[in-house]
């Protein structure tokens, strides 16, 4: 009896010590995707991450290489009815109003400060570009980055009551979790601000700050407040977006994405750029289609429009994703 | 004795479990940095990792903010007698000219041709890097990458009579690991194009290619040899040198690095922004002191210049590293 129990304390050491290193008993694998509607755009993420992941299939693609590009604006968070970062842009520029005295005079600041669309739809585009450049120019990165810090913590949504980081989609967050878990790198690539980006992304996305591709505005390193800093200066520099987003993925992550997800005609160039790679490649486009929960809007949109995208989107074998179909949940439950 | 006999057992047994799952039995750590000769360079390295992995102290660093960035030309590997990056291109001008047979009108291309210094010195800087950049321009950049990945694998340096991949320097390629090895992420700051540095960055330094910071010859997305591809443009877009590497940073890093290694003038603000930041920082510069090895040079060079940022180090309590005496071993041994 003496040796039947140290027999079974072998065993139950043996079982401790090895589950200790294997991180506990083996049990069934919880669904990775439970947000993801069965249906065409589930199988196609399975079996792509299934066919870049089996060692020895002819599809395998090493860890290294598995990038995986998300689009950020109405990709990963929603974008209606207004781009976020807009948002920010214009209360910025009602904020630094006192220190530019010149903008009374200035029809599309008279417009902006009067809330009169058309007024600054006369005004022009590019006049308006000007002021939200013109707002944070002179700050230092670090001031600016406060300023997003402080406005991403405090603003919520009109339209969904909520603070916008918690108006990111669910079902990307399972996606996002799901590539890494399965030795994919995701990077955002945004048509918005690297600065207005990273604040948030690792925390709400899981991507680290030097994982954000985006649009730049010019800084340059001079004296600020009595010692050198980063200084913003009042000009766009790089404009991550349509065509400038394979530039911005070759000149900063230096490798062709074999996964990219998109929603707009100007993830388009970076949907190509992908899926035309060697080997296993998969396009994803989020179609907003869901009226009831978010917003339902493509080919004449002013924000997102998905037009010349959706056509190419059969062409290339890009996966549409249907909000209103393919996603369960919209939104992560409230903290 | 049965029960003796399985009580060794037992203990053997937990032994071999726990060794599979710590990965072997403890032993005595290694050097990390056996060609760091014991002296204050040396020193001040141990004592900068040991107090910013110190959990607990003041000076700890969480790992995701340990971002150590290297210059490359002259830190991680020789600069002399000229950066290798200018040999390449040089070969590449004299390669392209039956595609330019407007070039044979032009001086800096008559004096490049003729190997005429003074010529060259008279038709100015600026045009001799018109030629280096139009050389390449209309190639795609996987065209590109090919011709460097090419280059880098024949040839050889006429004064070491090795391929260049070979003269980087052994000291640094233990820090690099050491570094790693203390949860750090390791970056390359350089002034060469990123093109240049990432086909060999990863099997030499152990950087992969979205490490690499660098200069940035324009490319644009467009039709080439119908298909779409990045295309490269005659143009310097971006120079990641001086007051440009905290910009570089700051654009596809997007935190300030806690220790800096450069060797030049051009090093100065990568240093100055990494040691200003707060916390505990460490800046560090080579001084190629060493002609019976590798080069003596300093304030009066042509290449890698080291001048201004030699009289900074003092002021800003930058540690400079004599190639003489602080390393033993320069170049790893040969294949």
């Amino acid at each position: 009896m003496a040796r039947g129990v140290t027999r079974r304390v072998v065993a139950w050491l043996l079982a401790l010590a090895l589950a200790a290193c294997a991180g506990g008993p083996p049990s069934a694998a919880p669904d990775p995707l439970p947000s993801w509607q069965p249906g065409p755009a589930r199988t196609a993420i399975l079996d792509f991450v299934r066919d870049v992941t089996t060692a020895g299939a002819p599809t395998f693609v090493p860890p290294a290489q598995r990038i995986a590009v998300f689009d950020n604006d109405g990709t990963l968070w929603t974008e209606s009815p207004q781009y976020t970062q807009v948002l920010f842009m214009l209360e910025q520029v009602e904020a630094a109003a006192p220190r530019h005295p010149e903008w009374r005079a200035d029809p599309a600041f008279q417009a902006l400060a009067a809330h009169d669309e058309a007024a600054l739809k006369a005004a022009g585009q590019d006049r308006l570009m000007a002021l939200l450049f013109q707002a944070s120019s002179g700050m230092t990165t670090e001031a600016y980055d406060r300023a997003i810090r402080d406005w991403l913590a405090s603003a919520r949504s009109p339209k969904f009551g909520r603070p916008y980081t918690e108006l990111v989609y669910q079902p990307q967050l399972e996606l996002l979790r799901y590539l890494r878990a399965n030795g994919f790198r995701t990077w955002i690539v945004t048509g918005g601000t690297i600065e207005f980006v990273r604040p948030f992304s690792e925390a709400v996305y899981g991507i680290p700050p030097e994982q954000v591709v985006g649009s730049t505005q010019a800084v340059r390193y001079a004296q600020a407040d009595g010692a050198m800093a980063l200084v913003r200066e009042p000009r766009l520099e790089f404009n991550d977006d349509g065509p400038g987003k394979p530039v911005g993925i070759y000149r900063q992550i230096g490798r062709r994405p074999i996964l990219a997800f998109g929603n707009s005609d100007g993830d388009l160039q970076m949907l190509q750029y992908t899926t035309d790679g060697p080997g296993r490649t998969l396009g994803l486009v989020v179609h907003h289609d869901d009226a009831a929960r978010e917003a339902a809007y493509d080919r004449q949109s002013a924000v997102g429009r998905l037009d010349k995208a959706w056509d190419e989107a059969a062409a290339h074998g890009w996966i549409v994703v249907s909000m209103k179909t393919d996603w369960k949940q919209l939104f992560p439950a409230g903290p």
